[in-house]
Parts: structure tokens; C-alpha cells; sequence
């Protein structure tokens, strides 16, 4: 498409189309970015992806009636949210390692999504950099396709901007948008949380995407090296390495264990551990009456959270408002079913933390000798 | 919401929910952005937005029974894109200009939906600056407040990333992603379009927000001011008022001409004219049996472009390439009905040309005189 065309991004559909900048930038580089990505792309299409050559959006069937892949919804609500993964872009610069990024831009999406108890449907990605370098972008792209393909989502399009007046060379920004669905009746209602309903924790895979600012401090001030692997670690990789290890993305399983308890509604309640930490972000999944009581002593915080709060004199209060600590994901489940859902959870490659109950209250998050 | 948390960035939702930075900003500018922007957002929502305090992602009821508001898909398609504004980021800046550059935002995704016969859903916006000034950003989600309202869809989140370490001093980016429905039967079909189809143009209100980057190295090398008025402009505006004049947004009178006629499919194509301009991207609403043949007398470029043009001494064909040229919205549409159309989008506020018609070809956009 418009090959002679000169705007200042490439947009990609599931159109095949593209649009060239004038820049600078030659078509015949754009061309290649394009002939790298689109098969990427096309590997995350499911059968309800419409691929509408020359089109100006993705277009996605929501109820689809073929007899093999079957999916209505008799009242669906659409769920949608947008996020970046902050400064963790800077540690994928510094080491020069671009392709899983993505997959934490994916993360940041879908479990936000999962939370209200939506499946994921669909992704778009806005990449902007300061130069168009087709084997990077690419590389980008080929994290969100990762991403995606965990997450069971189609990547539908995006949009490339190459802005060598607002990016620093070098520099580059990610943002992701991402759209599921649920059944309005399914869709997490936090009045629905009671006093006895049980806490989970899945375990994180590390720092996932947040507090990347005050990683990067601890980086400096302690003159730490990226390159290097460090003892407390407890592990082969390097530091870098360690950081950039992607966000976990939880939309298969939770999605799964959903899909098991059809009628019952054996999920109360759901968080997903970003900013804000535990307590922050658990607490959001809580209504006026209820608290939630975690025991600390219930799970511990991986090495290379030890490592940032020693090297760098974070506070631990600080620590547990910038971090994950090693859970990045909180189900609360009603008691009967917590062993069940646990299992099931197990099965599906999750390591599952009981983090503590809920208890009458007042819409807060303690923990056990907390004065309430 | 976590008003003790630490992240990098401010999540908005359709939940009042938000995190906060710990790079250097107080809790309290944050808090205060929150307070400026959520009575902004909600004047964008419908009946059919749920809202969800506390709630991770924003959520949108597709089907609604509701007796005033009911709307029901058979065989619903979403339909979504992202999409930026380029770099006319960089003139809202030297303006201090920035409540009207998230108009333009919208215009960019909701123009490309409506081209696939879909009704503007919702959008979410992503804003990433150096440093949060809440009056500024909340100039930025007034625009898009505003682009929403024009385009009738919901502003159902959005998130606000401060990097400093990407973004240098003064500097922001914006991106944008929204989404529509269209009936699987009443979607777009470019097979649809045959000779002797008309196809009619909507005036645009200025440059939009392609070719930015040679509109800069214009004013650059011509040495011109963005605060002064040009004769040859032939308003009061001054050259930077002129140039960021905000994209038009089509969705509402596409949307009603199309509702206009529900049982005959009379619009056999559209394109929403980017960078490509005219012919790069209405050749993408055609398919490989027809051409598009244009008659260029049939509306005059607006003065801005006309100015662009001969300070910049850029070549003719070159103007065409990157801008839209006075056209910003193409429709093709069956003759017998092109009148009643060009008069129901008139009544609806638009400028409309008859800028040519559909032949017999291979897939091609030609100007009368051509060679074919």
C-alpha cells in the first residue's frame, strides 16, 4: 500500500497497509520493518481475526458461530485498558536486549484486564523511537507476539512512530492497549467478597514492570553493573539479565480456572500487583466492610529483592509500597473451593502462595499483628 | 485509590482509581491531577459504561436492553486502531497551546474505525511527559474530552507515564486507541465498489496532524513565525493558531448517513485521507477491478497549503504525498444515491466536493488526464 507515500509513522493492521515516513527515513527501510513484522503478527491470529487487506483498523468477530470455535456472549461487556512499562525500556537500552520487553508491555495489559474477570481478546502496541532501526523494532514486536501468544490474545495492529524531536537518540517508548471480554454476570463484583474467603498470591517472576526508576537509583548509587552477576542473586544471570526478566503473565490460568467453575463463582475477588505493591493494589479489590488480614510469614521475597532494598538502604515499608515482593497476583477465592483452586492453578505451572483471609473491616489490607 | 503507592505512572479508569510516582513527584500533584481530570472523563460516559471503583481496566457494555438505550449486535465485529499525532506535538509545544492536540488524537484513531463502517465505542489515551504538570496534562485530556464528545464515544481510561529520563525537558508524547462495532453484515467490503460509483469528499480543517515534520523544516528554513499572521493566509490566525487547528472529526456524520440507510449497503467505500494523502490512501479502499479516476478542478487546496507550498518550495507532487490538501474524508457511493448523501452530510455541517468517479481499472487512483 501507499509505498510513495510520506507520513511520520507506519501504521500496522491486520491489513497489511503501511504508511512511510518522510524524514529521513527510506521507503525501503520501512518496506523491510513491514515484510519482518507482519507474519509475527499473523502467528497470534486466531480464526476471529478478519484480515482486511488495505484496512485502516483491526477488525475482530466477538460472537462467532462456526461450529468448531463457537463463542456467543448474551451480554457482553467490553473491558479495555492502556499502560506502558514505565523505565524498564532504559535496562532494555542498556543491554541492548529488545525482545522481551514486549512481553512485559503484553503483561501489564492482560492482567489488568484478567482482574475483572474478562478474557483477552485483543492487542495493540504504539512503539515511538527517535530512529526507525527495523532489526529492533522488529525485536520489539516479536516480544509483544510472545506476549500475545501467552496471553491468548490476536495482535490486531499498531502503530510505529519514528519522532526524532521528542525522543532522545537511543531512545525509544512502548505503550500497549488491550481488550477483553466478559459476560456481564462474571465480571468481578468486590461486594461480593465475604469474611473467611481465602487470600492467593501467585509468584512473580520478579520486578516485573514497576518501580524501574528506583531500580535504576539503587543501579547508580551503589555503582552496581548490569553485566555482572552477583552472589545474592543466587543465580547464573546478571543483574541486567535478572531485571529484565519479563512480567508474568497471568491471563491463561486465570482465565482457566474460570472457565472450570461455570455456574459457582468461586472468585470473589482479584489484584493485580503493580505500583502500589501488595497492600496497594489488594486493597482495590476490597469493599468498605471487609479487610484483608496477609501473614508475611507465608511466603519470601525473592533474592533480588533482598539485594535492591541492601544495595540501594530502602526502607522494607518502601520496599512493599515500590515492589512486588514476589507475588504478582492475588485471587480471593471462597474457602471451600481454596484447595481446589489452588490445585488447578499448580497444574496450570503457578506457584501459589496462601497469603492470609478476609476478615469483617473497613476496606483495608494488614497484616497479622497490625493493631486493626 | 493506593494513595501511599510508588509507581511510575497514573492509571485513569473508568474507576477513579490511580498510583502514584516516586520519581521526585508529590502524592499531592498527583492527587490534584485526578481531581481535575476525572469530572472531565466522566462527561464522555454513557448508559452504557460500567463504573467500577477501585476497578483495574474500564468497562463497556457492547449490548444494552435497556428500553431507552437498547442496542443489540447479531454478529458484532470490534474494530480497533492506535494511532499518534506525529509531531504536531512539537507545535502545540511552542504554543503553550494544549487543549486542543487530544482533539486531534481522537481524530486520528475514529476517522481510520469509521472507514470499516464501525460506530466509535470508546477510546483510551497514553500520555508520557518528562515531568507531570498537572495543568498541562490536564489541558491534554480536556482535548480528548472534547475529541470523544465530537466522535459520541466514551474516554474509558487512559494512563499518564512520567519518564524523565526518555522524554527531555518540556517534551511529551501522545497516543491514542480506540474502538468500535460494526455488524459483520454491514462492514465495509471494498469488493462492493463498481464503476460509475461517485466518490464525494469532505472538506478538512487544515493540515490534521500528518506531515509535521515538513511543515517544522518549512518554518524553519523560511525562517517564518509561528505568533505572526501571513497575508497569504487569509484570516486572522496566525501561522501556529492555523497549523494547529484541530483534525476534523468525521465519526458523527458518517455514522448517521450510514444508520441513514440500513437496508441498502450505499456507501461502497471510505478512506480517512493521512499521510499518502488523497491518492495513497483512497486507493486502499479499492480493489483490483476499478480505478479511481479524480478530477482536481473540483475543489481548491485551502490557503495553508497553498502558503506551505510556496514557502517551502515544495513540489506539487510532493504537497500531495504528505498532506490531505482540503480533503479530508472520502466516500464512495452509489450514483443513484450520491445526492441525497452530499445533501444529508451538508445538513450535517460538511463541506462536500464531487471529486470524481469509479471506472473500470486495476486498482489505481488517477487524475483526470492521465494516462491509464
Amino acid at each position: 500500500m501507499n509505498a510513495d507515500s510520506t507520513p511520520e509513522s507506519r501504521e500496522r493492521g491486520a491489513d497489511g497497509g503501511l504508511s512511510y515516513a518522510g524524514a529521513g527515513v527510506s521507503i525501503a527501510e520501512g518496506d523491510r520493518f513491514v515484510d519482518m513484522i507482519q507474519p509475527l503478527m499473523r502467528r497470534t491470529f486466531g480464526p476471529r481475526v478478519i484480515e482486511n487487506p488495505g484496512g485502516f483498523a483491526g477488525m475482530f468477530r466477538l460472537d462467532y458461530n462456526e461450529r468448531l470455535f463457537k463463542r456467543n456472549y448474551r451480554d457482553p461487556v467490553l473491558v479495555a485498558c492502556a499502560d506502558g512499562v514505565g523505565t524498564k525500556v532504559k535496562i532494555a537500552t542498556a543491554l541492548r536486549k529488545f525482545d522481551t520487553i514486549g512481553i512485559d508491555l503484553v503483561a501489564m495489559n492482560v492482567n489488568d484486564l484478567i482482574v475483572q474477570g474478562a478474557e483477552p481478546l485483543f492487542f495493540l502496541d504504539y512503539i515511538a523511537v527517535n530512529a526507525l532501526e527495523p532489526e529492533v523494532q522488529a525485536e520489539l514486536v516479536k516480544g509483544v507476539v510472545e506476549g500475545c501468544r501467552q496471553a491468548e490474545a490476536a495482535l490486531l495492529g499498531g502503530e510505529t512512530a519514528e519522532m526524532p524531536d521528542v525522543y532522545p537518540e537511543g531512545e525509544f517508548d512502548l505503550a500497549g492497549f488491550s481488550v477483553g471480554v466478559v459476560e456481564l454476570t462474571r465480571a468481578t463484583d468486590p461486594e461480593r467478597i465475604e469474611p473467611g474467603d481465602v487470600i492467593l498470591g501467585l509468584a512473580s517472576s520478579g520486578v516485573h514492570s514497576n518501580g524501574f526508576s528506583l531500580v535504576r537509583q539503587v543501579v547508580e548509587h551503589a555503582a552496581l553493573d548490569l553485566n555482572r552477576s552477583y552472589e545474592e542473586l543466587e543465580c547464573d544471570q546478571t543483574l541486567g539479565e535478572v531485571l529484565l526478566e519479563p512480567t508474568r503473565i497471568y491471563a491463561r490460568p486465570i482465565v482457566k480456572v474460570q472457565r472450570g467453575y461455570r455456574v459457582k463463582k468461586v472468585i470473589t475477588g482479584m489484584a493485580h500487583i503493580t505500583g502500589g505493591g501488595l497492600a496497594g493494589n489488594l486493597q482495590r479489590a476490597l469493599h468498605s466492610q471487609v479487610d484483608a488480614v496477609i501473614s508475611e510469614s507465608n511466603w519470601s521475597a525473592p533474592p533480588i529483592f533482598r539485594f535492591l532494598e541492601k544495595r540501594g538502604g530502602i526502607a522494607p515499608a518502601e520496599m512493599r509500597r515500590v515492589f512486588n515482593m514476589g507475588v504478582g497476583y492475588c485471587l480471593v477465592v471462597r474457602p471451600s473451593f481454596a484447595a481446589s483452586i489452588q490445585d488447578k492453578l499448580r497444574r496450570l505451572g503457578e506457584e501459589v502462595f496462601v497469603l492470609g483471609e478476609i476478615v469483617a473491616g473497613s476496606g483495608s489490607v494488614r497484616k497479622i499483628g497490625d493493631s486493626d
